[in-house]
């Protein structure tokens, strides 16, 4: 990477449908977005986030036919995260992550860093286990070495894509005599999600390296990565990682931090994060402000003990709505009252992401001093 | 009124299940509420909020039961009010309403009033109608009465417990040859909601007399209540009105006052009424501040153009969950962020109250001047 | 038992809501049901049948209240068995078991017999495991000595109403540091049935007494009873056994049979269990037949394989809609097309009651010979 | 015409999710379909549905780039009519149907026949009022010219994928000053599906050509097609129109009939029509018999007057599930009873369609006579 200087570039865009393109090629007309430079699409589609959410292949299978017609080399390399889910008033959208090459002192400062990789396949039967987590793991120190970025504490948000388990798969699982995890689909979201978290934790150096990850998944919540975010879907069998940090080598106005919220409603820890990156979110943000928080992107859940701060809360008993539904409208209001808006990312199932209840926000915010993005 | 001198009391009790009095009956063994000082219960229940709710009625028929046994004359006259839907974190609780004779000078400055009123039952084909906005100003003028608040400014809150459509009722009213105003049973909460919180605006001044309000309800949603507060229940034919204010004649700790959000994130007007209560909620309320926050209460609702500050919501357009369920969850979460905890009355379906996608909140205060409640 | 002669009579009460109990007041007041020898009530009502049903415990509330009032010792002991569920255009009702004094030759042929028992609550800790099994199959025995059934070929139907655990029964027994079997309340309602109807095929010796059943329970399907129906239900922490059989000592014009749908479609033997008892089925039953059939008692199931005679089911991967409401209205379809009504008994969770996907259903018929019911 | 023979061909194809596009591959592969000669593909999809089921798009997404990779002009012609909900245990699949070039003598006796045209976009303004009906209403005849179908007696089926409106449509009308039928997007679906319907009743000859539409859209449900099956999708703006039925000029084994149901369980006339179709469904039909049926086409809806028979269903007052969603599965269940397998095309959203809680039922059966297919 020595000598080469990068700016990474963070669109976020409306989406009217999950086939939605519009927006992304109209900034590529109108020459905000070089198509080529893609490099990740972290989008929030409008389905129910869990099994039989059809909204996030839609939404993929959208994107990739447009980029295959504008860039087919970004077109096969992008990685394409799509979280199911907008509960409440989340608005659904996409947020492109362009990489460029820039001009100008590689040793400077630093700026918003992003690297990404893929995985190979995990097999049914891996799936929710140790396996899972140290093939993640692999592909998250790969992520950091794309992006250049050297020390765990300069990554800051690890979006990782994962699979989970249909009906098919745990019989040509069985087929081969191989059990999976579990034979319960929409538990095997939260496996998956919940492992994905773990080899996270386990790139950063979040976890000792010789834990027994078969009895911690879905069980021990006190294990847990502080900076992972996933989502597990139908459309994929292998894992598509994104992280993102500040790093040399990399230049432009963006910059990234993190937060840890220990519940649903934890959000002084949000506002703290805004305030390192120069927005002050004492009150509400303003018009102003909202338009320098180029992205939010926050993991929630209902929080296992059943309450929050002694209240009994009803998420886990409702058998019309998936817990996870409540958690991410719930989490959202909580996070929109501090930005203003509530077109941001946040992504339900947060097992082994944050504290039991609670939960990872990474923030990207336009620097003033370097003044406003092309 | 003059020379009585009265005191409210409002105890927040935690509900295991909608039929769960324990905490109820625990409050009365420990000396801390008088079962015949009881005039109201306002509730939030477990179940989805609309048609099909029979969390309300558990919770109504499980209170009313146990209130014959322990204060026969107080069951047949207190308002039992259950607004159905803890979305998100929402805290299945009661907020019981007690007024007691009390001691001291009736001139004094004065303190949270409670005064209530019953409506003749609604016949079907005028609900929804403004036969109902008529119906229900007269009972808020007799409640104002009861409360003995005598300006319509010194209201902060009326809740209101109207009726809604069944298929049994249409059909009776069609037998009878009447039409009524829908026969579309999930809406019919919506037009009850709204005709009951234009007989608020009615009765308060906040609209014009002489509205055409046919033309108006669940139509134009620029004429609203700042201080209305209604739910649809399928276990009344009537309404169940309980308003709240300060007034003279009054004693106690206790304060209430209001704000209007203007849609789903418009949290600084309730900090500014935590402010004039004398709660500084500049960050979210610490443990000793939550204490003195005995109770608060909000509308919420999806917003009629599906989006909140330019960006599209898809509340509207879920055929898996109701949009008020939506609502309730997200605007839960923005309240929560605020006060700390998530046993708040956050009621869906906030037509005609507070501006379309907005709505009023009411928060009742333990002023620090007058020492701790008993 | 000897010298006794005894008359159980079924009276199917339509329902217009879960606390409708005018139906029944009705059947009194016209002397067609005499309120003390009521033994037993098996209901539909119209929740979702999972968790947060809270039409059950409205209806056992709304039940139990009247009962109280007018017969209190039959409100003390009968059998109230709420089975919460109506998709599709399954009717919300109630059967009313009674038991009467009869004249007459108590060796005759016999008629439809009904005995019922209670067992202790269930630790949750032993919900679903063998310690279960066990507790209901010597209350199965009980029920069959109270109905003076003694050959286990004469049970035709044995319908339990059994306890969940829910989140604060879950931390009563880890607070005591008992584990449970599951802490997902939705499949505690799969085990505790799957668990009762393991005690019905113990008590009924349709299964070897020595099984493991701890490793049985909920995974291997292949052990059944062909007789069994259980419901999971949040309003009780112990069983509720009714048995329904042919015996001597019984007269009246009732009688039962059973048949065992193989799949949820398998309606076949359905035709040949109402031929059997004299009911034509050949074509969809007419208006007189219908008449003739007091009651038909099924369970519905969405079976585990994914799919029904080699295509694809959705129901197993449809996070929207609880996999067992589904297979309720999909199997009353196919009963109701028979029958040529949908005022049935179709309950959910056929856990072990049947083969995987299938179930026992139970028809209650008035015989030709003798007459018509009073 | 004249002196051209044509033969339809029909495959049913099992569907493992909506994008699964393998089976149709296999079936080119192994030379069963020909994809050049593919004019419609009729599919039920996962989705909900309703408003928000992206099932239909991702079906329609990915058919519709299979076709342009193997027959680009099939692609740009082929009607594609995905229709979402399965519930219960409906299975996915895709139904194509092939027009082939035959040998032989045009003028025998006939067999069936397909025709397809489509509409102009419909202006939101217009969706739901008379003006669809008459556009429909030519497209149908339309369809019927491309068939070959000179009576309106030889139409059994007209299934039409109709449009809906959504909040975004909503807009651009009221932005142009223009008012729609609905501004619920969900009562749209219905209004779109019942304005088709009556398209094709007026095509037909099923109603008379003066009647006031725009008074009987959505409301006079005495006013109906026996033949018409109407399907709403967001992801069009225009009408698909597939006409089945008897002509002259075709030749093959296959046959088409139809039967109307007057109610969700009135299966005899369904009965019938396979008799007059050479299949015994005396009992449930047998797997050689099955494999005879090659498509069953049907409508479902929940009836309005909530009530089946007398008895009281639930469907209309269910705020968890969608009336259509209940509806789909319970009389899938009733004709899953008649045919033996569940892989049948049951659409909701009857209105028009049938009477008022029952609906057209269409069968394709292979003919004994003419042998087997190839």
């Amino acid at each position: 990477m020595s000598g080469a200087l990068r700016e990474a570039r963070v669109h976020r865009i409306s989406a009217a449908a999950p086939d939605d393109v519009s927006g992304l090629a109209r900034a590529i007309e109108e020459g905000r977005i070089e198509p080529g430079a893609i490099v990740a699409i972290i989008g929030k589609t409008e389905g129910n986030g869990c099994v039989n959410d059809f909204s996030r292949g839609l939404a993929t299978m959208a994107l990739g036919r447009f980029l295959l017609e504008r860039a087919p080399t970004t077109a096969a390399n992008a990685c394409l995260v799509m979280s199911g889910g907008t509960e409440g008033a989340l608005a659904p959208h996409f947020s492109v992550f362009e990489v460029r090459d820039a001009a100008g002192d590689a040793t400077a400062a630093g700026a918003l860093a992003v690297g990404r990789a893929r995985t190979p396949a995990v097999p049914p039967e891996q799936l929710g286990r140790a396996a899972q987590v140290r093939m993640v793991a692999e592909g998250v120190a790969a992520a950091m070495r794309d992006a250049g970025i050297e020390r765990a504490e300069d990554v800051h948000f690890v979006q990782i894509k994962c699979p989970l388990l249909t009906a098919a798969r745990i019989a040509e699982a069985e087929g081969r005599g191989a059990a999976t995890a579990t034979r319960d689909t929409l538990k095997s979201m939260g496996l998956s999600r919940g492992a994905s978290a773990l080899g996270v934790a386990l790139a950063l150096g979040e976890c000792r390296p010789d834990l027994d990850f078969d009895a911690i998944i879905g069980r021990d919540f006190g294990v847990f990565s502080r900076r992972a975010s996933t989502s597990a879907g139908v459309e994929l069998a292998d894992h598509e990682i994104v992280v993102l940090g500040m790093a040399q080598g990399w230049t432009g106005p963006l910059a990234v931090d993190h937060a840890v919220m220990a519940d649903a409603i934890d959000i002084e820890p949000v506002r703290d994060a805004l305030a390192r990156l120069g927005v002050d979110a004492s009150r509400q943000l303003g018009p102003q402000a909202r338009g320098r928080v180029v992205g939010l992107f926050a993991k929630a859940e209902p929080g296992s003990t059943g309450n929050l701060r002694g209240y009994r809360h009803t998420m886990l008993d409702d058998s019309d709505i998936s817990a996870t539904r409540h958690a991410r409208g719930f989490v959202a209001g909580a996070l929109a009252g501090i930005v203003g808006h509530a077109e941001l990312y946040v992504s339900g199932g947060a097992e082994h992401q944050g504290p039991d209840g609670g939960g990872p926000v990474a923030i990207i915010v336009e620097r003033h001093t370097t003044g406003t993005t092309p």
